[in-house]
């Protein structure tokens, strides 16, 4: 099949909202965070609304993040005191007797627009105004059927690779092999790709139920099991499992993009079990947290691969079902194309 | 006001002496030093003079730094043994047999003129002949009345941030606030900024007498308070201070560019003061150094910034008094233009 | 005399045959070997033979290294089981239901022809077919009469500075002076330097026998002093003494180019002595190894010198015999061109 991506994996997406931190981290003081190469400052207002300035005083270019934040919400440079409104507006210049027919517009720092939400801070990656829609938000978070766990990691891997390897059905068996599938394929199952606007999702049909104590514990009634993978603009990986009437489990991972090739992976699962959580969580916890070692470990094996010869060079096959997908959609948003009006599907045979 | 420097403040300067090592530190064995990129070996030849040669055999490129002072007094290389005096020109090669008709010019090794002067080690930054003029001098060192203090420091920046940075007023209230300005700016001060063809100063008037007992201490009688901040090409920053008659204080920095990001800064402070030196200095250096220290970091965290950036990004106000002549004097010299021989002057007025 | 090389001594070779490591090195598991700045893996087939593929799977480009070989001799990527054999055919895609219409060429992973001869795994630069011969032979490895030790070293340097430094004799009387050549320069030696087509040597004449006991222990009827360095494409330097009748040695250094500036040295001594071995071999294996810490310093100071200044800057005298001649042969080699059918030869004479 064809090698993709044709040259670099490597994209800026304008006009999108990341995760910069969890809401809890974001204190008094000022907090640096880098998205997609872009040094930027966080802070909260006086209203404790979150704020995001490029990380460069526009003064002599000391880091803002170096900085405190005054009783009064105003972001003051360490070097010369300067100080800074959530909006970017310069608001004081320690020493100025008059201050009168100046501009004060070279002495504002960019801001970004930042919001808050489901325990993050958001922030768009373009500066400016308040963009039309907010942040993508996480489904189920206010279920009181539902259970949260929220997880952090640093993956060494651009945006691309990181969502592909999150969606990928054929490495579990392999690179987790015993985790959660196993080396020997014995089942066949059919997988419908749809391509639409804005994302893409991998249906698998024909999933067998777990065997054992397992499915007896999860589906206790029998029934289907239902799966997806979703990859949705700008950055979330998404895998729902369905097992059963009781049984339902989302993993969302919103990805930001800190560098072209390091990715901070924000995971919050979801889920409702027929288990008590006392007797699901001490199970899936650690298994989850091996399952990402060994992903981030051959995740950043592949990017050194891919940064010595300066590109990838992939070869594909109709195993690799959103891969492709997923770097269409990529490479549409970042180049402002408009998002296509139909929906394209087609179905795969995959043993797993 | 206007964004400067306009790309980036670094610069190369030809034909200009910088201090290369303290005299004592320079002994019989050969010193290799880094001079705006330029790898240099220093020795003293027979006669004690101190030479500087590129840090390169001109028959292998083995550094010659690696090498030996011979008795002679000259530099011998480790790898082959080939020698050079303190012009360059090489006096042996082991192993030639004959060596009639071989012009000896491509065995030589650059030659940068070097002085020791002041007790420093000072090397021209342009290899070839002596230079019309010697290196500066630093004022009031032979004056008995006066003490003298050396220290050295190294810092991340560039030539032109470090000298903006010393020669810097509004900075040192804020960042280091309460050691020797306070932030409350109670004072209104005028500076008379003077441009000069080859330097540029900035005259303080109406600074207010220390209060309190160090001012009945440092000026006894009363009197005026005298204060200028000055730079002088190639690379000398100084900041002069009177109070009354009896106290008199001159810091002299002079700056070596190791490399685009990097100075060396030789501060000599000379001082005349009514109270006794077992008085003065024990509190003059360490205030001296934890100055220093807030500064190193500023300055660290600034240029990172700028390189992240590629380069500065400067927003100035009218409390800028010198950076923007710094800058003008150092691409006049870096671009071989004539000083200009009028004076300008202009007028400041700043809260201290 | 002329400064050589006009820019840089960086060279690619292709088509020519490298040591990769150490037969007993390659084991089970596959092996990450870089050549010439390219990633392989080496691995042993089911008939032990060894193989070496680029280290970047087709797929993923995750590095093959960090997979396995399974029981049947193929090379398995860690992170989603394709499987390679010696050829580099893709033999497997875990999860593919059917393969019918599918190239498979575009799976395939580059394959590089490799050797096993000398006790050394040998790789070939360029990838592709068997070609026509074979690697090099070490001399006398089977002679009876002969002993043989085996070192390897690895370098910070060209190539060109490692294997010049290798057949270099002026440096050895300074450099390593006490070792093995005084610094007193009394002998007056004869060289005769031969231009081959594929290889150059220098002759040495008129070399003293070594003075004392040990002239008379290694050649105890006298005799004459034999002394060829040779220089043999594609990276063999080769240094061969007489000594008398009795006396034979040989040592022959292949060096592999790792990177531009990483040299692996694989240097096989072999040797027939008047004495018998337990004599000789403390005395020359510490001094041997000493002599190449003393080289291994030097080339990494010289490497960082060329690296700095972005390329060499040498001038050479009559006594550096074959620098020019191993420049000539691998810039020869590296850009095709065919070697000249005639011998030329010269002589020097040398102080040593």
């Amino acid at each position: 099949m064809s090698a993709l991506p044709p040259k670099s994996s490597v994209v800026k997406l304008p006009d999108a909202w990341f995760i910069a931190c969890a809401s809890s981290t974001l204190k008094k003081k000022p907090l640096a965070f880098t998205l997609q190469g872009t040094p930027l400052v966080l802070f909260r207002d006086a209203s404790g609304k979150p704020a995001a300035l490029l990380d460069r005083c526009p003064h002599r270019n000391a880091p803002l993040s170096m900085g405190r934040v005054t009783p009064g919400g105003e972001l003051q440079c360490a070097y010369h005191g300067w100080r800074f409104d959530g909006a970017g507006a310069c608001r004081a210049v320690p020493g100025l007797v008059t201050d009168a027919d100046v501009s004060l517009k070279a002495r504002a720092a960019e801001a970004y627009p930042a919001e808050e939400q489901d325990g993050y801070v958001w922030v768009y990656s373009t500066a400016g105004d308040k963009p039309p829609e907010g942040p993508y938000r996480f489904p189920l978070l206010d279920d009181a059927k539902y259970t949260t766990v929220k997880r952090e990691f640093s993956v060494n891997g651009t945006l691309h690779a990181t969502v592909e390897n999150t969606l990928d059905v054929p490495h579990t068996a392999f690179l987790h092999g015993g985790l959660f599938r196993t080396p020997e394929k014995k089942n066949e199952v059919e997988v419908v790709v749809r391509r639409h606007g804005t994302f893409a999702e991998a249906e698998y049909l024909g999933e067998p139920r777990p065997t054992g104590l397992a499915g007896r514990l999860l589906a206790p009634q029998g029934g289907v099991v239902t799966h997806f993978d979703r990859f949705l603009l700008p950055s979330i990986a998404q895998v729902e499992y369905r097992l059963g009437e009781k049984s339902h489990l989302i993993t969302t991972s919103a990805m930001t993009p800190i560098d072209d090739f390091h990715t901070r992976v924000w995971a919050v699962v979801t889920y409702r079990l027929p288990l008590p959580n006392f007797l699901v969580r001490p199970f899936l916890t650690p298994v989850a947290e091996r399952i990402f070692r060994q992903d981030a470990v051959m995740l950043k094996a592949q990017t050194e691969v891919i940064r010595h010869f300066g590109a990838e060079r992939y070869t594909s096959t109709e195993l690799d079902v959103l891969g492709h997908e997923v770097w269409r959609l990529l490479d549409q948003h970042a180049n402002h194309r408009p998002p296509p009006a139909d929906v394209k599907e087609h179905r795969v045979k995959m043993r797993t």
